[in-house]
């Protein structure tokens, strides 16, 4: 079984790393970074954090499962033929296809969520609409093969939701024990109706995604 | 400010990325990447995952904030003088000084636990005595400016706790917010007190920090 994870410049590094982790021990996976050119990619926070593509988009033809994560620099992959082309291309043999926060709205530039229910970082949720899909707020959306996470650190939950169902309950929850995944954050403002109201407005406001549609 | 985030080969790639994506996103804050060699520097999933390391030790010489992450590559650390000379040494100038998993072995291995409460990866807790520090089985444990992390997935806990400190509650509260940190595991097993027993009896069984201690 082949994972492949699609790296492009200015992704999110834990939108990546948070489903390469968990899927990565699934029994018998080879998982590989892909993107369009070979070499260091570098992410979102003044590319402080480089990551390896170690396979082209062209050598990576038919993986059985497609992990695609978000971050600031999705805008400009939006229109850019090269990833569309494979995603579309890899989607018609893969098992599952997946994205992690604004990952799904590249999933839907691609055609591949028309209809479907999915998922998004919370900011950028209701754009998915844009691409015929139906936006919901859960962390984690299956329907069908296609899999769409929430933001950024959702993709640790869709991980181990999608181990549990390539190997079963009792490898995901091995590999939760390994990694030890048992959660305990400090506060509790991981979402937009738990946080405080105004750092809520404060980033709708300021979102590349606008808030026009938000009343 | 900079915060220096080791790696070595075998490092676990959550160990580092978690608490990276967390306190990256300190106001003013600067993050390398550091390793013996720069260059990229290859993880333990059969070397799959390839980070960056920008910085030598020898051109990292006085960070703010130094992150240990953990994975099986921290036994072949344990005495390697070029790495723990680095600890000793920017230690004497940091604000805090923490790690994530089995990085607290190298902490430990280092001499800048002897007396100080910490944690580690679960299967290595235990271990830590051997440095003097004293084992505890909360999931980030401040000590001073030492700061401990369990496994793997808890450097996300640990970065929002230590941004909450250095930067304000405020501050920690918006980037949970935007790395929408509401963990939602569609399981129950990410500790040794509440994974099924026999997972837990098997990997403490084939662990390299042994069993025999644990009865």
């Amino acid at each position: 079984m082949q994972i492949a994870i699609l790296l492009y410049d200015r992704f999110t590094a834990l939108d990546a790393v948070g489903p390469y982790e968990i899927l990565g021990r699934t029994p018998g996976a080879e998982t590989v970074f892909v993107a369009e050119r070979a070499g260091l990619v570098r992410n979102d926070n003044q590319g402080s954090l480089g990551l390896a593509a170690d396979r082209t988009l062209g050598e990576v033809t038919r993986p059985d499962i497609v992990v695609v994560p978000g971050g600031p620099g999705q805008t400009e992959q939006m229109d850019n033929p090269a990833v569309l082309d494979w995603l579309r291309a890899v989607d018609a043999t893969t098992t599952w296809t997946t994205s992690v926060c604004t990952g799904s709205l590249l999933l839907g530039a691609a055609g591949l969520l028309d209809g479907r229910r999915a998922t998004s970082h919370w900011l950028a949720l209701d754009h998915l609409a844009t691409f015929g899909a139906r936006p919901t707020g859960e962390r984690v959306v299956f329907d069908g093969k296609y899999v769409t996470a929430a933001g950024v650190s959702s993709g640790i939950d869709m991980g181990l939701a999608l181990l549990g169902r390539i190997a079963g309950d009792e490898r995901a929850q091995a590999v939760q024990l390994l990694t030890e995944y048992d959660p305990q954050p400090p506060y509790d403002a991981g979402s937009p109706d738990k946080a405080p109201a105004h750092l809520v407005e404060q980033f709708r406001a300021a979102s590349r995604f606008g808030s026009a549609d938000r009343t």
